[in-house]
């Protein structure tokens, strides 16, 4: 039979999904698991978005632009305003989900073997978009002791190449809920400029800050318009996560125009999507805060029951709605499994996401694991209580 | 300023975008266009899949399995078997769009520099994810002479090198209209087991076949389940094409896990999209019969309208809706942009797509363009009036 690609080998498999068919079984031996491990929010979606596609009046569904409904940008734009960044419609293009924003942006810039600098812990995805393109994550570790903060400038130097190409990075972040401050954007501003190299920032958990800190996007820098590259979605800041409609936003046309090359073969983003989209951009602020509340108390709480349990290291989360949490064990990989195959309290189980699949570095972050705080409050309780007694008796 | 990557320059620029400046300039100066030159049917799209998506009690707009709704694959699997290809749900990956099948199956069976064969003149965007995969596209030519017929074993043969992975088809295809034979499907399918390679079919026309000529799937072919990978899409058989939702159908397990982990990459297709295209399966066939009515009306309207003038070649399609048309000229770029910026016929002109942008021989088709039939019979008759009235007057 004919083979399949190096690349196709490469991808990685998702570090969640090994765990499903525990999971499935677990459930079928009558356990209920509490999901720790996806950032599929339980929030419900705006219903001004609901409402639209209810009421779309659709009759030849047909392509939209390739770069996305004009409408929709234009409104796009003005959301961005409000959050001082000021781009026009014609800085945007629109994709299918920030998955493909990613996608068009690697392809866009980089060529075999070329090189983008990340920092490690990162969003898996970003290690599989790079083997699609045959491209190189080149990792930059930050680490739990330092708050996941953006690690030194001289860092960053040292692993630059004449194949880097771009220094990536997920702000608030996902998976350590770390939330760079305008200074550490300036830094990174700074390095980019020196060595003529693309920033790129995955933005979409934007609306997702806490304890009075704000966001400051690259789009906010002066003076770095050829270099920035901003990612964003519907999917987290509206629990949309299956619209699948993201986009890329950036003031460099020769991108937008590469970019544009491949949002053309692929023809357009889902048209339906993009109505839910375009009305979502009507969501009342209220929307906002109610959330926010609800995940700052989420946070509170995993944290405070998480930091009762001995051995247990953790960052309080700044932003995003996850949180890295280093473990008194070995092997998150298999605490993950044998919590799902063997343990249980009262016939209840955690899935949480083994920290393995956020690095490439070998061997690092073994021991921990990635927590979405996506449920209410009684059950994080209950979950981090799981956990706790898990660790009592679990043996690596 | 950093600068983006070759892979980005070489990415093709749609030879239909390169015309809609000309095309938007012409509207301004008030001249009506009729549009040859898209895939994007008049039909209304079924009112079973319409109203499903208004009828929606999505609450929580959430990610969908990776490889698609579970109730939307066994569906599927079922019309699947109405078309004499028996295959269950797990051979189903569904995909945004049949573009995100190419883009998957590209990276699934080949690496850098990998060769696939491809009969010319293909789907112009072909070659565009091939660019993306950094892969080859060696084109066979099929000619106008030999009515697009496929070409002999031989032609195949002495094209096959260690590098090449996959002989790939559109069936019923597009540009050419031209639909394979049962016989030879099974030519193809003797070259692939010969020599090892997968055979990949896009079959998104497959209900648009005329005089009584059937379909013949590259998937009711025995013995060849490792080797044929068939790529489908809502787009064109319910007039959706902006659903975006697609998918791919292979019998060989390692093909399916492979792709799996470039569809967990992007998480899933999208939601709603996936909730029309479910209830679409329930169209009736009348649907189906009205419609290739009316395409055999527009297709022997401007066939016979094109055989009217003087110096057009052109081979009455059996399948989807277009056609290749060769024209009394050197070089239909020139025209086409010609018919939109300098000609008009009581205000109205038309809008073809260039050959050229579906060949990637150097300097063949440059005297050919694609019509789409997918306008109503009279437009199709004044359309084609305006092509043989402006050859009349057109300098090369």
């Amino acid at each position: 039979m004919p083979t399949i690609s190096k690349k196709g080998q490469l991808m990685p498999e998702s570090p969640i999904r090994k765990l499903v068919p525990f999971a499935e079984q677990a459930v079928k031996n009558g356990k209920h698991i509490y999901h720790l491990n996806i950032g599929q929010p339980d929030i419900k979606t705006p219903e001004v978005a609901l409402k639209a596609v209810k009421e779309n009046d659709v009759e030849i569904l047909s392509y939209s632009r390739s770069e996305g409904s004009e409408t929709y940008r234009n409104k796009l734009a003005n959301y961005y305003s409000k959050h001082n960044i000021s781009v026009s419609n014609k800085d945007i293009v629109v994709t299918t989900g920030a998955s493909e924003a990613i996608a068009f942006i690697f392809g866009s810039i980089m060529d075999v073997d070329d090189e983008v600098i990340i920092c490690e812990p990162f969003y898996a995805n970003y290690i599989a978009f790079a083997t699609a393109a045959s491209v190189k994550v080149v990792p930059i570790i930050s680490s739990i002791e330092d708050n996941f903060a953006l690690p030194a400038i001289e860092e960053f130097e040292k692993l630059i190449t004449p194949r880097t190409k771009a220094i990536m990075i997920c702000n608030p972040g996902n998976p350590t809920g770390c939330l760079y401050s305008e200074e550490e954007i300036r830094q990174l501003a700074d390095i980019v400029k020196r060595h003529d190299l693309f920033l790129i920032s995955d933005e979409v958990y934007r609306e997702f800050t806490y304890d009075g800190h704000s966001h400051f996007s690259i789009l906010e820098l002066d003076g770095l318009d050829e270099h920035t590259i901003m990612i964003d979605s519907v999917s987290k800041r509206y629990s949309m996560c299956g619209a699948r409609v993201g986009c890329l936003v950036t003031r460099n046309e020769t991108i937008r125009h590469t970019v544009l090359k491949f949002a053309q073969a692929r023809l357009s983003p889902p048209t339906y999507a993009q109505i839910a989209s375009e009305a979502a951009l009507e969501t009342p602020s209220s929307y906002f805060e109610e959330i926010k509340d609800i995940y700052i108390t989420r946070r509170d709480t995993l944290i405070a029951e998480l930091n009762k349990i001995e051995g247990v290291k953790v960052v309080t989360p700044k932003g995003a709605f996850y949180c890295i949490a280093e473990l008194p064990i070995k092997n998150a990989d298999n605490f993950a499994q044998w919590l799902l195959e063997h343990f249980h309290l009262d016939n209840e189980t955690v899935m949480v996401a083994p920290a393995s699949g956020f690095y490439s570095s070998e061997g690092i972050g073994k021991n921990q694991i990635r927590i979405a705080y996506v449920l209410n409050k009684e059950s994080l309780v209950k979950a981090a209580n799981i956990i706790k007694e898990a660790l009592k008796v679990y043996k690596d």
